[in-house]
């Protein structure tokens, strides 16, 4: 018996019509939407019939980010409800979640999984509010944990900006401009899938049939109609932003020319950029590139922004395929756009074996908390240990990335973004091929091949040890953030693996 | 475990990459395009690959119809390599598969799975080709039993207009009119998902992302490369053809009328009409009621022709949900319309509970090959025993919508359609609400609502058996077809039990 017989129950249902249990339905479709469909009295409502106990494992997607009103919305009710020793596995978790931290003390939540935390949340978490370690997982790892039932989910509670009476669901309507918008829902597509009850949280009940649907309603048990399921202004910002810091844009046009001395810069190249400043802005540089050459990418994967959309509605990229939108620009391209497409987790960076779009990278751009000689990526604590970030596609799209770039600038005021050592392993340093600073370029010595193209693009290739040793004249060597032995946060590898553990502050 | 496990055999994947056992691959999208994608030798290659072994279960869809050269050219292959005793579970067969006769003869098919049968192939198992019967199941009913592991596949075998090099295939290609088209795979998808091992056999491959696609890559293990996969004008012919029969015009007047008179011709209302001349008919007289009455249709759904897909186009139709396209303007349409959208077999029809898009219709206009006094219908067999017909969604749609109306003349030539009990029980009488015929409309004794409301409307209502008596009147009494007392066809309903059995003619 595999998951989907149990989610489906469908052992029950043989020899039912003949049976006589199974009645055909005479109302008409517009009766059927208003008084036989799954719209449940509300949230409480649902959780009883979901059948949650105890202990369970609950889940939640962040594609509405900063402006989410779902995971405190049902923790508190939860909560009201009595519940105990939940396991929250979330796709993401952000500043606004810090209301989780009076759960936790309570012992309504006991175990979190998340790509990453921020805020206060974060903050009490790396100073031991919790008795059990928190599990981060990459956006492919999760995808992956949740399909091999290594994070088996009981309940998911999946906002959605626009849901038919009957399931399914989407992060936007192509039918109506009401209510809010995320964009794509990849990342919950999984959760609905492989969740043994899926509910719908919406403040937007649309007609049947809601298509296109991110989730199809043969993966949904129950609909719960609220007044509010996010901020707009919360949803559509998060963490991008486009960037006027000088150093962030040195450091743009830099990761702009390493990507055109690659060589990868040629017709139906493929390419992603992460989150932060500088990577956001290496569109920009690159768009004047491709312009100059005559060129267009075959697709951009991963977040999609506003500037992608500008590069794709220009003609420069031919599709976009998107696990995840990042403001209204990239909701609307995807409502409008027929080669802007929505993909799952699973289909983006999944190490499942079959193949993902990460896999069919060119070049990714990436941010950096820190960066070590050994090329290795931290973008999940900061220099004080304190964790205060996400791992997102990071390990994904550099593993998948045939020339990952990793931008980061020496330092960020008085801290030091070059190390000896990161104080926390994310990315492994073999799945990096390019650190950008502003004071230069290093390549790790797997990529020759690389090295001596950007020397003969007149690219001021540094080694990492020089770069180190300008960052200590700069900074001088930090004092070693103190530690107790208690494990606050667990760092998986996409595989499962796990790759570092996160300590408790001092 | 569960089958995704098996499928995916991520249990031996845990910490490889951490080992050394994976390594990031350097190569450019173009590259691995050529050289490290899924595409192998050739069929007998993907065949060894796939571990397909004796006994084991094969599976087709028949998106190309009368055109399909996809199972031949398989069976021949299998044959070659000495395979025997293999179930094949096609989703339907038809005249063009002859050839698999002599198969059968040698022992290379031992049993069949499919929705219908037709042509040559059909007489002879309906004569005793077969030791084992033969085992119908109509669309819904195959998603649900492939769903729920009743019907297991060992290696799909699936023609695809496009695919690119990782797998990500479709019945077109939005990005190019080369290769034969055939719109949506709908039946498709469910093999791909569930089968243990997937192969994709196209005549065009297209470049990285294939997107929008029927199938993702994620559930495709190898891909073979071929001349020809099958036969444009067979592709888009099939079932489907635009009356000028005179009868037949009466009859689809007729349930036009009845459609009105049931008060569902109302703004926002949904229907399907299915293949055969007047059913197909419909739609033109539909047209002419919803633009009198200036309403629109939310959706149309099942197999899509271009007589929709024109209403569509026209605005009288919001949106196309298109588990099968029947010919080039539907193809058409789901490449270019916004709002056509292709549906699985799962979310077309399967009976699993969490709802299907059968379930929403108003009305469905359906034909049959006799209809019998308890509103029995027989789309399988003919008069003389012989199957000539598949289930398709007929057992679906009448389930499904709150009037389901099947289109049947009282005879055909000296073939009487109106019988006392139908030789072949495909759709429960039930589930029917209105035979229309040319002399007359029918009326379930469970519609006396719908009764009602069309002798209030002038329609000509009459008795079951005030029909049958015409019937017995002008052709008589026919002689009893004579069988054996060999089974050589077991018919399933929709959720998977045996709603009866073809016998050997004699």
């Amino acid at each position: 018996m595999n998951n989907t017989v149990k989610k489906y129950n469908l052992e029950g249902l043989h020899g039912d019509f003949k049976a006589g249990k199974l009645k055909k339905d005479y109302r008409t479709l517009s009766e059927r939407e208003i008084s036989h469909n799954k719209i449940v009295a509300g949230l409480e409502e649902a959780v009883k019939l979901s059948g949650l106990k105890n202990g369970q494992t609950i889940s939640f997607h962040h594609h509405f980010r900063g402006g989410d009103y779902i995971v405190n919305m049902v923790i508190d009710k939860l909560a009201e409800m009595g519940f105990r020793d939940l396991v929250l596995a979330a796709s993401s978790l952000t500043d606004c979640h810090a209301p989780l931290i009076r759960h936790i003390q309570n012992g309504v939540i006991s175990r979190i999984e998340t790509s990453g935390l921020r805020g206060k949340l974060a903050d009490e978490i790396s100073r031991g509010l919790m008795d059990i370690p928190v599990v981060f997982r990459s956006h492919g790892g999760r995808a992956y944990a949740i399909q091999s039932g290594e994070l088996p989910i009981d309940v998911a509670f999946l906002g959605a900006p626009s849901c038919d009476p009957f399931g399914n669901a989407n992060g936007y309507s192509r039918d109506s401009d009401e209510g809010v918008k995320c964009g794509s829902m990849g990342y919950a597509k999984c959760d609905a899938q492989y969740a043994k009850k899926t509910i719908i949280i919406t403040n937007n009940i649309v007609h049947f049939p809601n298509v296109p649907f991110g989730i199809p309603e043969s993966d949904v048990d129950y609909i719960v109609k609220v007044d509010e399921i996010g901020d707009p202004a919360g949803i559509m910002s998060g963490a991008t932003r486009f960037t006027t810091n000088p150093k962030e844009l040195v450091m743009a046009e830099s990761a702009a020319d390493v990507i055109e001395a690659s060589g990868r810069l040629v017709e139906g190249f493929s390419f992603q950029t992460g989150t932060g400043g500088a990577s956001l802005a290496v569109s920009r540089f690159l768009r004047d590139k491709m312009i100059a050459r005559g060129i267009t990418a075959s697709f951009a994967l991963g977040g999609i922004t506003g500037s992608i959309v500008d590069l794709h509605e220009e003609g420069l990229i031919k599709k976009l395929l998107d696990v995840q939108g990042f403001d209204l620009k990239a909701a609307d391209s995807l409502k409008n756009n027929r080669f802007h497409h929505q993909i799952s987790a699973e289909y983006y960076a999944s190490p499942q074996g079959h193949g993902a779009a990460v896999n069919q990278l060119d070049v990714v751009v990436l941010s950096a908390l820190e960066v070590d000689v050994d090329f290795n990526v931290n973008v999940l604590t900061g220099s004080d240990g304190i964790i205060r970030g996400a791992i997102g596609g990071h390990q994904d799209t550099a593993f998948g990335a045939s020339v990952a770039i990793v931008v980061c600038p020496l330092t960020r005021g008085r801290i030091p973004c070059i190390v000896d050592h990161v104080g926390c392993l994310v990315t492994p340093g073999k799945t990096v091929d390019v650190i950008v600073t502003e004071q230069g370029v290093v390549v790790n010595s797997a990529r020759n091949d690389l090295r001596d193209k950007f020397i003969k693009a007149g690219i001021p290739v540094r080694s990492i040890t020089e770069l180190r040793k300008i960052v200590e004249t700069m900074v001088g060597q930090p004092e070693p953030i103190e530690y107790t032995d208690q494990v606050v946060g667990i760092v998986t590898y996409r595989d499962g693996s796990i790759i570092d553990l996160i300590h408790q502050v001092k």
